[in-house]
């Protein structure tokens, strides 16, 4: 038997060969064979960690969402730490979801791929189901505490808010994949940010009160992952912050 | 020859039979043979209007977009015919893509297949792409439509406003597919009504100058394929209107 960190490691290797196949070829495509040659393995040692394809599909499905959870979680902590505004920090956590660089393309592509076959195979389901969950229950927290600090009126129910922001963020993506270029001459990178930022500025319509006087524009280690098309809720000027609050380095570790 | 007449219909009948197929059993049940079976033809017979699989599937695809469509077309007219409100009529051609009713949750079923397929077909990503660009200009249309009537303030740019509309609807439409029941207690129709309300708000806040002072409150013949669970639009209380307005009873032709 091979270590338990090996065990993680081969199967990690797996569902990246998986994604790999369905982002450039489309879910048909894959097969345990095609899989092993991609991930440089044997078919035989495939088959030693996932018994048949759907066990791994649904493997694979299961990492490629939780790596965007991640990712979304990153940006909540460092948000947290950093004192930023909560919508500010939410605009980068739903441009999670938005398919502006081969990383979130390739993504997209195969949750969407998982969802259609999804409609007819109940593991895939739950998985697209839970996942949806989470992060409408994270969003609707988000109001919650924007409720609590001042950022969200207090007679606002977090839930149809939430419900919204996800809303907006998953069709967002959608457009997005389907015109990378953009629409009537705005960029998918101007249009996502103008969509994600006007939306969040119908919930978030206030200041909040505890990061009130403190100094929000620390610079390095704020937001992992921020590249440059990365970040629509840099809009900073657009909400009445500094200039420098936008010009942030990003030195994070994710 | 069957005449152009017996051709259509028969193309018709076919298209019926796949989307019953991959609304109850997915995409991957569609055969030829099922079809045939499915539809009351013989195998020959399915296979004089379509020479492949791939060909079947197209029509399909084009025929579920184009009926979603007319839906919505329909709605327009009768709120043109009717002098309703845009964001009104906005709310209810936003609807038809929430699937809240089994026909609607049919239809979702069958384009969330195609959309799926659509990744690795450009012919079936061709009719996604296109039924897409469709529906955000027609909203695009309304917005600009808005602004000229009073509706919507003369400052706003129309596409991203489209660009939101259309992906809460379809966002929308996905969280109410994942969760049929609803959430937090709020029921799938409360929600829907609430997001697109609340959504079309933000971009309609005026009044219609052109319609101001006439009789809104028409009743029969305003909006075909009302429903009792159908019409999130039906908000007339919430943006002033008389309540006699809601009580409509929908003696459309659809």
């Amino acid at each position: 038997m091979p270590r338990t960190a090996d065990h993680e490691e081969r199967r990690s290797q797996i569902a990246a060969a998986v994604c790999q196949l369905i982002a450039e070829a489309g879910l048909d495509a894959v097969t345990i064979a095609r899989t092993a040659a991609t991930a440089g393995m044997s078919v035989g040692l495939v088959q030693h960690y996932f018994r048949s394809k759907d066990e791994m599909l649904l493997h694979a499905f299961r990492t490629v969402t939780a790596r965007v959870r991640h990712r979304a979680e990153d940006r909540i902590r460092a948000g947290v730490a950093h004192q930023r505004p909560i919508a500010h920090v939410m605009a980068g956590v739903l441009a999670e979801l938005v398919p502006l660089d081969e990383t979130r393309r390739a993504e997209f592509r195969v949750t969407r791929a998982f969802a259609g076959r999804a409609l007819d195979a109940p593991a895939l389901a739950e998985v697209d189901v839970e996942t949806a969950r989470q992060l409408r229950a994270d969003v609707a927290r988000a109001v919650h505490n924007g409720k609590e600090c001042g950022e969200v009126p207090p007679e606002l129910d977090p839930w149809p808010a939430a419900v919204r922001l996800t809303a907006v963020a998953e069709g967002l993506a959608a457009q997005v994949y389907r015109d990378p270029d953009g629409v009537n001459e705005l960029s998918a990178a101007e249009l996502a940010a103008s969509v994600l930022t006007t939306e969040l500025a119908t919930v978030f319509t206030g200041e909040c009160r505890q990061y009130a006087g403190t100094t929000r524009n620390q610079g390095a280690g704020d937001a992992p992952n921020t590249r440059e098309t990365r970040d629509p809720g840099d809009t900073g000027r657009a909400r009445g912050t500094s200039p420098e609050d936008t010009n942030r380095t990003g030195g994070g570790t994710g």
